[in-house]
């Protein structure tokens, strides 16, 4: 048997509900960058650090600047919590597609034993008119048990009301910190396969560091190889088999390396990014303008066609 | 884009409902001091700390006195647990609007793990024809899970029921503590956003206490930053965004530095106040006068017609 | 204001639905001693002490004792668990009301984390012709939150089905041993005022005993204030508000002081007693002639009317 | 008041719903020795204790061979997890009742918070035909809670189905071991108490051992009794009330005293015994002999027809 | 009473109702080798242990390389969990049976407390036409409590919708290991007879591995037995009784201890294998030649048809 190449698999959307192909063709088709990829815009970082995110551009503390931002610079969809769902996407309704994030925690504990509790229901994503439903995963932490009860429950109303699931997959907790942690190839290639077997449509990763001291501590074979982030990136994606892949830009980095990255996962068969701080810590018009640099470097790097 | 100052918004009841916006529109027009505004009379002091609270002033033990004084000094509406509201409120029904607190808690067990249990359901509030519905989060509590968890049923049915949703936003656990405690303007700031995000109609949230020694705990910029209490207040004020403010009295505090703050929420764009204690504490004619300063000092300060 | 005296108070009845009122007058002045008072007789010794309270009297190890006890000395009510109610009370039926008793436990595991567990419902009540049902609360255990949540459950089920709430009302735990212990007049008070605020129509507590070593360690003023029992009495029904008291008698004491508390509690306002083992750790004829000895101390003294 | 001989109270079926009289008459009555009484045998060790207790007679390992002897040897009913139920009661379905037992747990990890939970519904039973349900009570154990309110749904459902109820109750756990552990008279007889008082229809005690050293560490009066351990039966039947009351075998006994304990348990107003290992470690003839005489010893020392 | 040999017991499927019969018949019969066997092929290492196990044969990262074998080599089934059942099985529906896999997690956490949870549904294998269901169970971990609660809850939804329940009894935890660990002859021989216990209608088995070290850590009379390996599986396929057993395969071992191996459990009476890395972590078509020798082996080994 010959495997075929990434290229050349038939559609990743081909086994997906009419109900999840057509809310996810309109986020990588109709709104965003379009042929068929995918930039996301998250504005959750209000829960998960608090406001302190929005301190280097004050403007940012309004959740109008993310919503306007998203909708006039093109994003595919905004991704966002219950609150700003409710009262700040009416304005946009139509104009940008939402991404519901279902789950949320503060940093304020320890993430040792990592959970993200649900605080909005797949059917509140169907009544706002979203057209995805976001999911933390937090992938090794010792309240697993209680992380893929809850995860079970959201993917099967996906099921039920034909909505797409981003899994946010996020090797987390002191049992993956004893291994090398939440940034290694190990840690994140296995949260890859993580996501796809518990039916991401998408997930969501971040970017692998590659750091000798602390691959040492992963299981074999992971702890002897040597790979560049490039590769791993293309690891990743491959691990998530049928399940579209974004890449997360975490906090604020250099533009090249930002764009580079960009590139690294779209060539390596990845979908797309899903970019915050990124860019809206900067003023307006720098952030259109990092939007355009963005998906220009999407477009010129699409690989794989879902 | 040029952000719209606050004052300049549409109207923060633009996005809600209309069960919602019926129900609040009375405490925030028909009833209580009026314009807009919230004048709130906690008495769930009976649960949070037990009877000793009603020691300075006797009559206080009785709840009649705090149902009369809501009545008849005007209040917005009166917030209590569910025993107070069904022997005690059937008495003001359609004088003052009730706002049903439904989880709550003693002050016995230590609160580094603290959780507040629903002992009421929403459902419960529509049939005693309560306006309003209250709940408490302890921001950055070990148990947060379970609180959002509870949070977002509350959400939900005040959702399906048109019931507004008041969060008292309350930092809280040992991890909270190890971060400069409750009162920080890191503290206070980061629950005013985490309210906001979970879909509070309306934010209580107790006054910011600028603590040099206590704000160096807290995280970045946090940990830097020299603000003034009237700063810290429009801030958080800002971080609830949509969600209407009322700022919380707590014990019982100087006569004039309660009308500064009653004074700096309003200018803040704060829709009011919620002050028990501060008032009930004290002998009949002499809190029917204190309401009345509160509220010519709201009337006076009003920045934002929600 | 003038603040009426508790006997001048408006029937404590009229907020009740009718169903609750039309079974909690059943107790109060169809059976008992009448007058609109309540002499209950608990037999749930048997779960949370095991058969050891039936040694001093062994006809009492039969619960058929009790039963008849109850009809034949006329008290108000048998309060018992779902075990006994299902195989004794059937003979008893329309000769003596029943309370039944929906949670209970074993005192043999510690009773540091106390919680009291539901092994019947408020519908098991209504299936087996119950007046009223009672519920432990352990105010400040460390796991109120639970107890609170199960509170709730069955106060609704209560509300809906019109079954009154009595409320055993005990305060419990290592938190509250820290702060004197659970008989304190702080303690107590607490108590009370935590089960009316928590919908109980009756509150049961045990007597508060003055010990100014254990009240130094309560909160301010409690502390160190200086109160007769017969002064700590009158605070804790007072504490309990619209809620009809009953004093408990706990393990056999002397028969004067059992009668001297009586007239106490009677005078204080409160609806009566629940006297147990101080009663049916005697020989038939003693324990009826004790009844009525009883009967005419809560006669002779009724202050409050409900 | 005069208190009826155990003997010459009114029947002990008299209080049970039809549904629990029919089917329970079929096993008091219609198999196994009759004249009300009770011969079951468990078939349980394979979960408890793991497939060891069948190595003394290897043909026991196959679960064909406890039901033939059932039938055949004419038990009252069978008693066996929902496995056997499934695969092997079809086989004999009529020709002996079925005691479904709905709970179970093995005894690999420590018993100091046991707890067994269901693994089969009231639901399951009614499905098989069963003709009772049988449930293990840890009495004492910390997670009590759990444990009552497991058995409380199991209770309400056997009460919905009219489905007699057995409670294995057993005092287990640490808190148990403080004061003497599992066999002393206190404990077994809390335990016949706390199985009537949770609604058992039939209750399944081990027998009390007297053993001075441990006595000394249960509550008072308990400690400082002397009594045999015929005493000790006929106590703890009389703790268990109106419920039925069978004796446990335990592992392997001397016949003489396996008989002799028949005899104690019959005379003291016992209902039967539940022998499991000392009778199916056996071959099939001596088996069967041994069935003969424990019958003959049942029935002739019958002292209360239920 | 002469017990019937193994192979001349009546079918197995006698007493199972015709979904499961149905079902369980088109694995045994038209699927895979025949003849009554079975031969499954498991893709649950990518949850279970990451990709990792992938490495050896990179073709076996893309999980079309494990269906497609399992369709073309010619399995009786493939065992996956929902992702790839949702994402890949549409490709080979028809091809070749599902066995839905519905619990699992990661190997990050210590197994101490193991527990897997379910993240799918036995009606999600309905709605994806799986023919059997697959649940792990560990044997004796401190959370069998919810374990087995847990599989209740599937083993009841297979009763519904006749869909066979196959169950890996695994033994494991910190107790496990204190009686000599997961491999010992008594443990897998608990874990059977666990297994059917529970209602399991085939169980997944490791090999046991006589180790006299560990060996002595068990109960009696284990710590004390000397059987061969050989004699150990016939065993464990006795402890199953009416339950169908198949032997899992676990690492990649020696071809020709493989094949050792699946004699064994065929001549023990065992139903067949369940091969995963020793089959796909081969070339394809060295995997396929693998296959073939391991049905020959089966088919010219039955020693009981089902």
């Amino acid at each position: 048997m010959e495997i075929e190449a990434a290229t050349e698999q038939k559609s990743l959307l081909a086994t997906l509900a009419p109900g999840k192909r057509a809310r996810l063709r309109r986020l990588l088709f109709e709104f965003g960058p379009g042929q068929g990829t995918l930039l996301l815009l998250p504005i959750d970082q209000g829960i998960e650090h608090g406001p302190r995110d929005f301190f280097p551009n004050p403007a940012s503390k309004d959740p109008s600047y993310q919503f306007r931002l998203a909708a006039e610079a093109g994003y595919s969809a905004i991704a966002c919590q219950i609150g700003l769902a409710t009262k700040y996407y009416p304005d946009y309704a139509g104009q940008v597609p939402l991404l519901l994030k279902v789950n949320g925690k503060t940093d304020i504990p320890s993430s040792d034993d990592a959970l993200s509790t649900c605080n909005a229901s797949v059917e509140d994503a169907v009544r706002l008119g979203a057209d995805a439903v976001g999911y933390t995963l937090y992938v090794g932490s010792p309240r697993q048990d209680t992380d893929l009860e809850q995860l079970r429950a959201v993917r099967q109303d996906c099921d039920r009301f034909g909505m797409p699931l981003v899994v946010w997959a996020y090797p987390r907790g002191s049992a993956m910190d004893a291994k090398g942690g939440q940034s290694t190839y190990y840690a994140i290639d296995y949260a890859a396969r993580m996501a796809m077997e518990m039916g991401a449509d998408v997930v969501k990763l971040n970017m692998p560091k590659i750091d000798p001291e602390k691959d040492k501590l992963a299981p074999a074979p992971y702890n002897e190889m040597e790979v560049s982030q490039e590769e791993a990136i293309r690891s990743v994606v491959e691990s998530a088999g049928r399940s579209l892949v974004v890449l997360s830009g975490g906090s604020k980095v250099d533009d090249d390396k930002l764009l580079e990255q960009t590139r690294f996962i779209m060539q390596a068969g990845g979908s797309g990014v899903i970019y915050g701080r990124n860019v809206w810590q900067r003023e307006w018009s720098e952030a259109v303008e990092m939007v355009d640099q963005i998906k220009e470097i999407m477009l010129s790097n699409v690989s794989r066609i879902p």
